[in-house]
């Protein structure tokens, strides 16, 4: 019972820290998820000292994070999704070539060569779709056509970039790129996600009830929740984040006749976990970055170009949406938050990036993450007054 | 995002294989929570060896737990626990002094020196509130004096048996007992309950209306579940079990005006996950006890000997309650679960046990888990034709 002592405190901690970062996010008028990622800064290892992440806390930001997914999904029907098809294709693929493309041009100016450019261009394109969603769901524009651009968006840009990382970890090594291969993931990933997307809705449209056959009379709830995280770990076989799957998972609940049970009940399961997410996420932060001037100039420039050139894609790929339409979707890909941390955890692993870049590159994943939700709060509230066609 | 794909696959497993248990279960007439230990067998190292507990599903089973009690202190008022405090004082204290007593005796005719032998029984001793508290939540039973008998005496016997494994840590060593320090952590522990539990309630029954004070419309019971975990960790602090300190937190948030809307947000989060917590306790199941017959024999008399003296210190003690009522608390006293193979550990890594002692004990304290919920139920299942005064 030594070891419950000590890892309660850390989940106390973590867990009163979200609330009082959010609380006082609110009462400043920013989102809330901007109060609980501060406050992980803050009791993370290069502050206070307070939280150290270990595995057990990682396992539940991710189980708070898979669940938040799930939920969105919840309140998404593939219906409408298909409605901004076009509009999501082309933010998708336009948010990951500019980053990409500049974020390369960039890399090489500042000496990297050619191969390595290529990997720190990487960590400029995946967007963290978690924090949008959060912002979304807070003001309850999960409905808005623009919030369905990039909920779509989001999964294209998942696709594109874990192929993307595949080609350029590829390159590192002086591989020969074979194209073949690489269309065989991208076919496995489009079809697993069409497959499960497509044969899931029409499945659960049709034959709901049996949701409600066993025995446990939460057994609705427990079943999606079985599946979200069946899905979230098969697609994570398939390359893809896990909340790919849960997002999924959620857009196959809501087909349910069940589905508002499962909205009320998701809430207490968001509210209990979803915070750690976001404080790990803070305690991430390290603030060494900020001491050497180098890095300090390195970091602005480098958090300038993600997200100048991610809200460029963005905005470009949804102009049908009307300028004003376009801003919000292109302001709501910008955040990298956890996918930036990861690849750059790889590029540090495989010695392409020194623990300078390394610790630059967590710094503009998080500064991204940290700068979108108050504008977009900012954007969403203010009536719109542009069309809304998909 | 590569660890992240194998922990998916373990929460997945650990959760269908709960679900598909307690489904089995319940059709046949049993308890759930006897699918999902089962279920934790089947899929734990010594068999199928599917899940190989680790830091992660540790920690999720002991937030379940955690949970567990929390919500069925949320079905408890302190008034209708003092009301049976006699017979649970007395539940309590002869449900450790029977089985400690036996214990030693049985383990002393069984070759263990004296001070061993009260390591031995103090494994005997601890009662696991977890298994009895969510058979009596399954059946709606809470409401009941056995019930509550039952919950009291939780409390009392985690105090004793917790000064009673300091005493035996302590003579292992050689070490010179005194009355004074134990004293001490006897009072501690008391003046922690009772600080917590007569406090906490009466300032939550005058001031309930801050919990909707901040911004977050969810905050009761954010700030309930932030009262849980610090009360749990709290008590690990007073050498007591998490779930005593999450006991209380439930206790306290019942004298709440938002209690029913509590009630119902915490069953998504039992949902999810208590499952993990009698999973992971059946995956502790060490098949290879039942492969030597003399360890076999040894795991009977053990069994025996739990079984009966726990039965019986409880039976004695709830008199009160007539002859029914005393047989459902001392039956309800019965189960070790976890707690037994805390101190099976304790015992291990100290070197007072035996590799074979060891798995003995474990295997009895599953053993005494597995069985209890079929005849809780079954008692509780037929009419009550006898009293049920305090």
């Amino acid at each position: 019972m030594h070891d419950a002592s000590a890892i309660l405190l850390q989940l106390f901690t973590v867990f009163v820290a979200a609330q009082i970062g959010a609380e006082i996010a609110q009462r400043l008028r920013l989102p809330g998820v901007v109060g609980e990622i501060a406050a992980g800064a803050a009791i993370g290892p290069a502050a206070l000292g307070w939280v150290h992440p270990g595995e057990a806390l990682d396992v539940l930001a991710e189980i708070g994070v898979v669940l938040l997914l799930f939920s969105v999904g919840l309140e998404t029907r593939l219906e409408d999704l298909k409605r901004v098809g076009r509009s999501a294709f082309l933010v998708g693929v336009l948010g990951v070539i500019v980053p990409f493309v500049l974020g390369t041009l960039w890399a090489h100016s500042a000496g990297f060569p050619w191969h390595k450019s290529l990997f720190v261009a990487a960590a400029f394109v995946a967007t963290s779709a978690g924090i949008t969603a959060r912002v979304l769901q807070e003001l309850g524009a999960l409905q808005r056509t623009e919030s369905r651009v990039i909920l779509g968006a989001a999964v294209i840009d998942d696709i594109l970039a874990m192929l993307l990382l595949g080609v350029v970890v590829a390159l590192q090594g002086g591989e020969q790129l074979r194209l073949g291969p690489l269309l065989v993931v991208l076919g496995e990933a489009v079809a697993f996600i069409g497959v499960i997307g497509w044969l899931g809705t029409r499945v659960m449209r049709r034959r709901s009830d049996w949701l409600d056959k066993p025995i446990n009379p939460l057994s609705p709830l427990s079943i999606v929740l079985a599946m979200c995280l069946g899905l979230a770990f098969l697609s994570t076989r398939f390359g893809l984040a896990a909340i790919i799957g849960a997002f999924l998972a959620g857009m196959i609940a809501s087909e349910s006749g069940q589905r508002h049970q499962l909205e009320q009940q998701t809430r207490p399961l968001l509210a209990l976990l979803t915070p750690f997410f976001f404080v790990i996420t803070g305690t991430k932060v390290d603030v060494s970055v900020f001491a050497s001037p180098a890095a300090l100039s390195m970091l602005a420039i480098v958090t300038g170009i993600a997200l100048i050139s991610k809200l460029a894609g963005g905005f470009l790929g949804a102009l049908a949406l009307g300028r004003r339409g376009a801003l919000i979707v292109g302001v709501g890909m910008v955040p990298r938050g956890e996918v930036g941390v990861v690849i750059a955890s790889l590029g540090l692993s495989a010695g392409v990036f020194s623990d300078q870049t390394y610790a630059v590159i967590v710094a503009m994943s998080l500064l991204t993450a940290m700068v979108t939700p108050p504008v977009l709060a900012l954007l969403l509230r203010r009536p719109t007054d542009e069309g809304v066609a998909g």
